[in-house]
């Protein structure tokens, strides 16, 4: 990877139609995204519901994923499998679908076990031994297994290890370890309520999955911190906050879903078992996203 | 299921040769589980590295266990996946291999979605479709996700709901839900150092990692119980704690593998991530085997 | 300490009348418990409000207890403080009052603080200067300080720490540490769900919230233990278990109180920030006593 | 209060000599900070022991604060007690001595009752019944018990409820609460890793136990950013964080201590169970405050 990666990335989500995968849908989304700022797309992250999905099924979303997106669209593919060997494997026949860059969370299963060491042997095989470069995926709510400032700079150390999406929300991890990563080392923030703080203190972009819903406006937030625009970057910050929470947090997926539903995306249901959402908690969305005049209607 | 299953269970480790899955070690070892008084084996359980195998590797397993285990042991698998769908899917497959019970842990990776009313779903949408009675696998160290008494004992109401097994340390959970479970529910015990404490509160028997390494003893323990052989029982149980504790806590998987090298049985390596024992962890699972007696050398 | 305590100990609740600590109330409950087969009282403890009472309302509480307990019912005092001298200082004092003993939770404010050889300090510097037994109380719920099983084995080495109170629900304590105490050392059950288990691995009794609402019941399942009446000392146990989770977990404090009341204790309000328990709560309460046959109209 | 709290509050320590509360020390401490842009001092803090000071103690401190400092620096207090009647009481007992603000943390033993409604009933007759403002403390780190952003809206309702120092670290408290927050209402960042990140997200200054030790560098992080000058407020707090972490996280109040003492300041020990740093401990101090220019020597 020649540029180090940078901007804002939309995480997007898997279209099923009943339980199958709707590729053609993603394809209509994709189409979609190409006309916006994003600098790129994660498929098979958490947003995508990539545990719920076969091998074959992620192979195939990656497929269409990159016949739709422009060279200039870097497409970055969650493709981590609790062991070592199995990661390399899929990683390494994503990165011969054209992928950019695979973003791998720690094994979490055995969490007792996971320690400093093991974690730095994990990554370090899988960095040695695959094609394209490794983004690590900090996501300790998910998995209980926090990527810690030392161990990320050790990580960093490795010529294949590019970057790091941090969703943990805790902005000390990048305090801590910033200063002491290479320069062409991406820390991404994956946090979208604090994305302009994560900017400020030297974040070199988002991954984001309310950028599935509402990418103009978090692409608009980048730009207008690049601009030194300030004061309008902090209002739309804390504009979106509320929005983040109820995709992200609150409700989740099925929220991200109905969201690109109302926009003119294809959403559609979750995989089972998550549900899809209740009456008053579709107008929860549709609420938030009158209220930051994102509805025509 | 005729018959409500009790006793003790070991769960059984994968032989690894290399990193290749070493089917006819497996055989090898069952021969000699076969001699001991174990009601029967897991397969495909946290013990047998689950989540490092494929599907067909996992198959494979069970073809080989059913093949080398008379009927009269019992053969639970661990079949759950993330999805509804792929959980189902796997553990007919798994049925149709000769399976008796599948263990099926809640799904976690999207932990605050895991609802009461999401699990009840998932575990009564997978009971309704699978050819084999399913078993409850509570072990939230790992999880995340508690299977609280009041969910268990809405879960115990299906009729394909045959058992739980609860590794999670706290003897609450068997208190405040056995008075409230059918007679012919399973509660076995998934700690090896409170077998004891569950068997007197009116737990049926064990799914043990410790079982095993150290069938004969975990046998014993049990039969100690049902022989009303209280102070024998006490002794043996304090007894067998420390090794149960570096078995399953402080060292995990690769200390039963070497536990198992010992004592006749094949270990072998774990699969990476998981680390093999350094020396002196050896010697700390050497001198546990030789405190309890069980290394004639 | 010629004797090792042992038996059931009431963790008594603080009176009060209006936000007043009302010490005649305290004294008529005790001649009530004094008719009891309690082993002894527990005041200052986490049952009896201890951290929402000024010293010289502890003083005056364990004076009053002192005063109407005979010699043959043990009194023991919670009397910890943040720092190592107002704990001295403070336990020195109750001493004095006649106190047979203290029980003294880890310091738990500076909880990243609190290393083994930080908490190890704290209770030898405390055990060498105070003039009663020490026993260590261990409910890392409330302090989110656990005390470990080798930390337990380094304090019981020390001549003046006597015994422990485990609060914590996790067995594996008891387990772990009760072959490498020393004999004389009491392990007590904090724990009123798990009272039989414990002892069955060798606790010698318990130290219970509950059996302030209901001593004879507790007594009891002690005395069917000790004569071992094994299905009977079950069921009870059993039977005590919804009770128990309604008193300690589910509703607290107030609920202790509102018990007291309804069987002919003085119970009264808590102090708050606690808040009175509301109709439906109050129900339950009594629906509980009532299930037990334990409310007479 | 007519104006609204703001910019650059030190988190004071205890100054001790031997075990007994210097006095002397803390005044000549404050004729050093009166000197710097700090807007003022907090006294009986978390930095100040305040856990392990008997009343009579904190009230001395806070006489001999309000002496030494000039009414241009504020004086706000830690007055938090577990019950809502003694942290009133001893809050306006504080009042009548001359300090500007009440700093009180929730109630944090009897953790399970510690509901929403719990909560705020606590902090609205506290708010109610003291005549000095109440700012609240968020420090979950330490009390286990969080302060929700809907809480938080909730208090701020109150007019003697004037402002928040927040030290989770979890800037998404203020991203979800800030456009809900009175305008008068002080968000103060009690994390000094996160700083600018929290005056960029709209803050309106810091309470930070480092600026005890370095005051001027956390005065002129904050001028840096009130001036608009980004790049180089970013370069300082990044200079900061190692500093920081040291002193509030790996090492805590014994270190800040021996920092005062390399800087000028009295130090001095901490009081037990809190232990004295360690040689080597005491060289990774200086070699921090080395690094940042702040030893002459």
């Amino acid at each position: 990877m020649a540029k180090r990666l940078s901007g804002v990335f939309a995480a997007l989500t898997t279209p099923f139609a009943g339980e199958k995968v709707a590729l053609d849908k993603l394809g209509e989304n994709l189409l979609k995204y190409n006309q916006t700022g994003l600098a790129g797309y994660v498929v098979l992250g958490s947003t995508g519901e990539a545990v719920f999905l076969s091998d074959k099924e992620g192979e195939e979303l990656v497929i269409e994923a990159r016949k739709k997106a422009p060279p200039s669209k870097k497409i970055i593919v969650g493709t981590s499998r609790e062991s070592t060997r199995a990661t390399i494997e899929f990683t390494n026949r994503i990165a011969g679908l054209g992928a950019d860059a695979a973003l791998i969370k720690p094994p979490y299963y055995y969490k007792s076990m996971m320690t400093h060491e093991v974690l730095k042997r994990y990554y370090f095989s899988i960095a040695d031994r695959v094609g394209i470069p490794v983004l690590i995926y900090n996501f300790p709510q998910n998995t209980g297994i926090p990527i810690s400032p030392p161990l990320l700079v050790e990580l960093s150390g490795h010529p294949n290890i590019a970057g790091i999406k941090d969703s943990s929300g805790n902005l000390s991890n990048l305090a801590e370890s910033l200063p002491l990563l290479p320069e062409k080392f991406s820390f991404f923030m994956g946090h979208g309520s604090i994305l302009l703080a994560g900017l400020v203190m030297g974040a070199c972009g988002g991954i984001l999955a309310m950028a599935a819903a509402i990418p103009d406006l978090c692409v608009k937030l980048y730009s207008l911190f690049v601009e030194g625009k300030n004061a309008e970057a902090k209002k739309l910050q804390l504009d979106l906050v509320p929005l983040n929470k109820l995709l992200t947090q609150t409700l989740g997926i099925p929220a991200i879903k109905h969201a690109l539903d109302l926009r003119g995306f294809y959403g559609g249901p979750p995989r089972p078992p998550l549900l899809p959402l209740e009456e008053k908690e579709k107008q929860d969305v549709r609420d938030e996203l009158e209220r930051l005049g994102l509805l025509s209607c």
